[in-house]
């Protein structure tokens, strides 16, 4: 197994369909235009990545899943786009590019962020995305699970504890909460959804759980070490972006060296929840080797 | 049947479950004060109310289908928030109270929409919130329409389009384009989820389908009228605001004598789509007449 490879090609699948999700005739034609940019604008795809990884770790075929696992990236790209709003992180560049209110306005940003979070249980409830494989029941669980993962009790109560710790002395105990619920939510339900699109048993989806849930974390580690140490041309924003808006960040709380090694205690755990799963695994394990080490 | 009672009597079961859906417990408290603040802000709850009386229509029991009418009121609250903030209508007041941006600040009411829209979703695939004559299939199908409604293709379309067209000449199809996706769409897949929910064949759908599309059309036609010649007391907000906006209204464009008619005519269309329906329909013919005559 190639990482390289396997990431390109699971890419690509997951671009190739959304790529053709709305149509030109789909108006008001700004609106999907504001949709599409964001939608469009690259991105490791990392989260639909995982949903399929795991479904293949548990034996199934990823063309089967590929718009359940597309539906993650709606979701993630609308918390993109809220997220860099003037009256949230105010932030005019992403993935190198102006942000979405930067080019459309503030008013149609909303809306475009409002467009694809809604968009996501559109496609997962849409019989004509469902494969024959997938039980309504599993499809019932999967919107619940994502709605959970994505809303109050999860990345929006994470952001939302985000905006309202800015300018706090950090502590330990609310920058766990913010990374738990900001970013490690969504990822680990990333993984844990492609078990469950694979009718995957209890015992084995807290064995997802856990890898997702200790890789979710170290993403966001990683991270904030980036936003020190990375550089503005790979980030695609410029570095020290945290640190300006006194974000509460892993380094700001331990420092460096400390960040960096829980981020590697937490690759490990997470290597070790996969312990009892087969070669068909491999991508799961190579993808955390890559999040530990990747540079944005 | 007395309306005023019925109305009374649906709202409290609307009202009893909303005010104790979310708890003391929920993290982080100020996210959850926002969304409850604007969830609690009152509200005629005619959307939920909609979705019962045809499902009662159609034979069924309000108090089986209690949290999925509910579930349109989170959506429509979403709408609400988003709707007024400064970069979208930029309104200071709504039911006579401060909009969730001027008590929470801009930030947290992006944040509580995106939570209250996303709960929803929560909310309808939650299996403890499902009554026991409620099919899997029935629950994906309501969540596919709702979402269908409430999106990109629907509401949150209509308001993509209010806002291109703010200061735009105006003209009838635009007009119609976000009557119809703005406010019909909602208001109508809330006459329709009552169907669904009941089991109801497509014959029957496809009535209350026409019933929806007349009542959301003139709802929003009453409401132009009631923007220029309503108290503002009564309405919660300053009258004329859609004029100072230059908003794109049927009486700006077809006087309000003429709109008046529109509406007439759309809620006796409304009626006779449910000519086929026994006395179980009472419920919706007398809402008709209601929204037809109501001042706020």
């Amino acid at each position: 197994m190639e990482l390289k490879t396997y990431l390109k090609e699971k890419r690509e699948l997951v671009e190739s369909f959304l790529g053709s999700y709305f149509g030109p005739e789909d108006a008001p034609r700004v609106l999907f235009d504001s949709m599409g940019y964001s939608v469009q604008a690259g991105g490791k795809r990392i989260r639909p990545i995982l949903c399929i990884a795991a479904y293949e770790a548990c034996g199934g075929k990823a063309d089967n899943i590929v718009p359940q696992a597309a539906s993650i990236e709606l979701i993630h790209t609308y918390s993109l786009i809220h997220d860099d709003l003037p009256a949230m992180d105010n932030d005019d560049l992403r993935r190198g590019k102006p942000t979405n209110h930067k080019v459309f306005g503030e008013g149609m940003a909303i809306l475009a962020g409002d467009g694809l979070l809604t968009e996501a249980f559109v496609l997962l409830a849409d019989p004509r995305y469902r494969h024959s494989s997938l039980s309504a029941s599993a499809v019932i669980k999967i919107i619940y699970e994502l709605a959970f993962a994505a809303g109050a009790h999860g990345m929006v109560g994470g952001q939302a504890q985000d905006l309202l710790s800015e300018d706090a002395e950090p502590d330990a105990e609310t920058l766990s909460f913010i990374h738990r619920h900001k970013t490690a939510a969504l990822l680990s339900l990333s993984v844990r959804m492609g078990g469950i699109l694979s009718g995957a048993d209890k015992a084995i989806l807290d064995k997802l759980n856990l890898y997702g849930e200790k890789i979710g974390l170290a993403f966001q580690v990683v991270d904030d070490i980036l936003d020190i140490e990375g550089e503005t041309e790979v980030l695609g924003k410029p570095k020290g972006s945290d640190e300006k808006k006194k974000k509460m960040t892993y380094p700001r709380l331990y420092g460096i060296e400390e960040s960096r090694k829980i981020a590697k205690e937490l690759i490990d755990s997470a290597l070790d929840a996969l312990s009892a799963f087969d070669e068909k695994a491999d991508p799961l394990r190579a993808i955390a080797g890559y999040l530990y080490e990747r540079k944005n």
